[in-house]
């Protein structure tokens, strides 16, 4: 049994500064280039503080049917606060997919853990 | 409701090649420098090709009674035939710890996805 | 003497396919939410398989004056055919800068090794 | 002309506690497993707190003769005061590499940028 499949949280992104928002096309076409966009705090800002920030993303594809999640991105923003520089949390991710299947995005804010969105994109 | 929690797979390592190894002490003593060491295949290899590779650990701790997981490392293993260069899925991680907890190690298969496996720890 | 100095190859990016191209504005307000685009290939596409692909860039900004480069995100690009998927090297950075300087983005080809590209922006 | 190679700084790790020491064997046979390991700090100890930290490590080998580096791996320490909990900057390297040549290893602190060290080995 996975331990940390407990501590995945979820939410509405609306009420729920950690959970990343996935800006995708519904429906897409077979391996042509699809892009796709992830941000956070689209509803309720997060902070970005050395002390409390978020730290990356991770983008993953299941396929329909697939037994197996395919890791399409990560995404490490790594200034909060050195020389009054700041990297706030947005991705962007061009991909080609083969299929139907679920875009699944993981955050991870340095004091509340692991957060976790999905969207189905449906190859036309 | 996570969908990637239904994709952390987990398993004996003596049987399955995928699940990452740790090597830590059972106990520990608090806020004193502890080395962990990560391994995989140490009972059936995992094969290391540009096709089939284990690419990523990241290791996680979960203090006793908290409610989210901390990140203590990333360790993306980068070579794959490049040049006739290969790096094997190993790692260490020399932590300070508070308390006691669960340390939990995640692979990445870029084929067969998410493993995981954990370990307690106890402060004595 | 930096021996990796004498690897982080340049070049004109409309005839070199490996040389990220950085799409800021030219002047900026200070501390100030800016987005920074990185492409590669926008002249000449580069491969994109197992045996040849971009992996990764890095983004820095030296402040005028400063000593020492500030990273401000990694952006690690991670199907390259797997379940015939595949990510192409393209990622935002939306951050706040406090001075004028330089951005230096840095590309990895895993064949071609390591290829940087700069710009300057002004604050106004 | 690159304006990082301006930036990766070297020195003595015996007096600069930035510059990362190599630990590996100065003659290795080729093609078989060899164990590098990453340390600093080994003569003063760099801080690990949350305004200042060694992020990360990356580990290149630049075969004789080769034009182009070979990443490795890249190590990111990810704890530095969260629950009090810290991860302090070492890491190990299990490699086959096909020829003599240089590894060459970079740290980067948040605050004193980017850091080189090199270590020959040769092929017997
Ligand atoms: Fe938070
Ligand atoms: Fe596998
Ligand atoms: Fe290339
Ligand atoms: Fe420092």
């Amino acid at each position: 049994m996975s331990i940390l499949a407990n501590y995945l949280q979820t939410g509405d992104w609306k009420g729920e500064k950690h959970v990343p928002v996935i800006h995708a096309p519904e429906s897409i076409s077979a391996n042509v280039l699809t892009e796709i966009k992830l941000s956070i705090g689209d509803a309720i800002a997060h902070p970005n503080t050395l002390e409390h920030h978020i730290s990356w993303f991770k983008l993953f594809f299941l396929a329909e049917g697939a037994k197996f999640p395919v890791e399409l991105g990560t995404y490490n923003f790594m200034a909060h606060g050195e020389g009054e520089m700041f990297t706030e949390p947005v991705a962007i991710a061009k991909v080609k997919l083969p299929s139907s299947g679920k875009l699944i995005a993981i955050s991870y804010c340095n004091i509340h853990g692991l957060w976790e969105n999905s969207a189905d994109v449906t190859v036309i």
